[in-house]
């Protein structure tokens, strides 16, 4: 018995069948004697489809009023989902994002949660209803709607765990659990018990699709005891804490990231603070920078490249361009076929033979490795896209994972 | 130039084509000087959809969760029509119906405003926005999202455009104006040019269908100026005002109104107080009755009929079964086979021969008169649906309205 957060997003609340289905499961928890509070995104389609709606009236809409048409995704689900877990009888609300107390600032269609006013949230719970929050929305301080961008509602619920302390904080999905490689690609792929908060934050930024960077932050912030189970079959998931039980394998898992670009700034004097130059204007625009590498050119020169993601990609290229002349630079280069592929493992930082054994396997495979990038808990490194499925199975083989 | 509430439909907003209709409106009214706020309702089709998803559900899903899924609809149209605006280069910002101060009772799915907190809206057309509001939406003392019920919208405008002080209150309609009669079954109908709030409420709640009988009511209470306009063509409208110029005619229209049942209770002890039991427990219900007729009957016994609308008719049954005993009465009986008729004019209350020329038309064509009505500005009469079409003629056509 505890307070239960459970998450479930847009495929399991997509038609009434699946609806009932999460009714099901919340009210059995609920039914355990335990509170719940549910955060559901939108169903299946509809933020596309409200996107679609939105692109064929004006492609560059205000973000602002973009966050009110998305808003109505998750009204929508959680006004349904409420009504299914009325006709089982169990006592339930739903509230709004900004009805949940999610405070946000105004970085339209990816705000940040300021913070979470949780006395609404709290008053239903002591009257014994379920709650259903809907996920991915925020108000800012002038009273505008907002959406947190991509993995938002993940984002909500552990945010919403954390604030209330909440025991435990489930992400249901359409897997099981989180695992060594994306299942669909490498067939030996194996799930995994138990991970860390960093072990996952790398696999989760490197593209594992399960749970959103973003959402493991801030387990790891608030210490949030984080679980991705299955919504289709009961059984156990994987567990996202602080310190897991020593396995014998040093790589957590192996990720693919095909969300990414590379872009080159050739030629550039070589002068102090050139760098911060080109780098503060992306941050000044919220682009997010990945692998760095800097490179000496000819003739007192140099060339920056580095990654980032594919829909900032476009912008990235028309800010440098724009002071292209300004910075001293010869060229602006944007390449999109490209992958990044990751091993993840708290173990490797003190085995030096992780790095050489995976440029092994790569090498031995004839792949060709443009850029590299370490942490004390993953290696990551940049090929041709049309390697990269190769790479997943031959990297993961090479550490038998 | 002035300040202007303008009030358009679900189906002047139910595609990409009549949202840029409506804009194009909306900036042609801004440019010419005015300040505008625009309330719309949800797109065509949109909030039967909804109803469609909730029934397929839960039939019976609580009130409370079926407005917040409704509240999504004008949420839609609000956001695209702002971003239609955004297109064509105006100023402009959505406001939701909390969002725009309007606070209701607590009412679930037929909610009444009790206040409108004006600040939000004044602070928009002060910096010059031009102000789109979600009509048909409230929200009541505990945060919770309402809908004001049927003709919600045209409320929302009219209590905006009050809570102003605006100069005028625009309703745009796929029809030219106010008509002595529904065109479409009295092909001799012909427009209003002007008319008073009192016999525009009595063809509102008579079943007109142009404007709900609860914006005339608060336009009347408020001396708004309402206006009744096409949106498919720039040509006048009808004028609703307090005092009209003296017309010829002391009839201003015909309405047919086929939402209404007639419920009697049979058999009921004569003593006094009984009628007040029976209206007293449908009031409490908030279940309104309009026409009533009180026989007595035999054996010391009386007959109470009343009409009802459709709606709420299983409901009444329901309820006068339940105290049927508790009452004395013998029997409960409904009948949905019938149409009430109705004549209105400012002019009638001083000229007795208008209700004898209406029976004497009826009369002639056969039809039978069941139940009868009167105010100082109408007549009506029950009659037999499958008679409605013919009676609206002969009476339109005796007048020669």
């Amino acid at each position: 018995m505890g307070l239960i957060v459970q998450k479930f997003g847009g495929s399991s609340v997509k038609n009434a069948e699946r609806l009932f289905h999460v009714a099901k499961i919340v009210t059995d928890t609920y039914a355990k004697g335990n509170s719940v509070i549910v955060v559901v995104s939108a169903q299946g389609d509809t933020t596309d489809d409200l996107l679609e709606k939105a692109a064929e009236i004006n492609p560059q809409a205000s973000k602002r009023e973009m966050d009110v048409l998305l808003n109505t995704g998750e009204m929508i689900s959680i006004s349904l989902l409420a009504m299914a877990i009325e006709k089982l009888g169990y006592p339930v609300i739903s509230l709004t994002g900004w009805q949940a107390g999610f405070l946000s600032d105004s970085n339209h269609g990816n705000a940040r949660i300021r913070r979470i006013n949780t006395e609404r949230v709290e008053n239903e719970i002591h009257k014994g209803n379920i709650v259903i929050v809907a996920g991915f929305q925020g108000l800012n301080r002038y009273d505008d709607l907002t959406t947190l961008g991509r993995g938002g509602s993940d984002t909500s619920a552990v945010a919403l765990a954390a604030a209330l302390s909440a025991d435990k904080c489930q992400i249901f999905t359409d897997v099981d659990g989180v695992y060594t490689a994306d299942p669909r690609l490498v067939k030996t792929a194996r799930k995994i018990d138990e991970i860390t908060y960093d072990e996952m934050l790398e696999l989760a930024t490197l593209g594992a699709q399960v749970l959103h960077n973003r959402s493991v932050e801030m387990a790891k912030k608030y210490s949030v005891n984080l679980e991705v189970v299955s919504s289709l079959e009961n059984k156990p998931g994987t567990q996202i804490k602080e310190v897991v039980k020593v396995e014998k394998m040093l790589i957590k898992g192996v990720a693919r990231d095909n969300d990414v670009a590379r872009i080159s700034v050739i030629g550039l004097p070589d002068q102090p603070g050139i760098a911060f130059r080109v780098f503060s204007l992306l941050s000044a625009k919220k682009i997010n920078v990945d692998i760095i590498l800097q490179s000496i050119g000819r003739e007192g020169t140099k060339d920056i490249s580095f990654t980032v993601s594919r829909s900032h990609r476009q912008q990235a290229v028309d800010l440098l361009n724009e002071v292209k002349e300004s910075l001293g630079a010869k060229e602006i280069l944007c390449d999109e076929n490209i992958s990044k592929i990751s091993i993840v493992g708290a173990g490797m930082q003190s085995n030096p033979g992780v790095a050489s054994k995976m440029f092994e396997a790569l090498g031995e495979a004839n792949i060709n490795i443009q850029m590299i990038s370490t942490s004390e808990i993953k290696i990551s490194v940049l090929i041709d896209r049309k390697d990269s499925e190769r790479a997943l199975s031959v990297v993961h083989d090479a550490f038998a994972i």
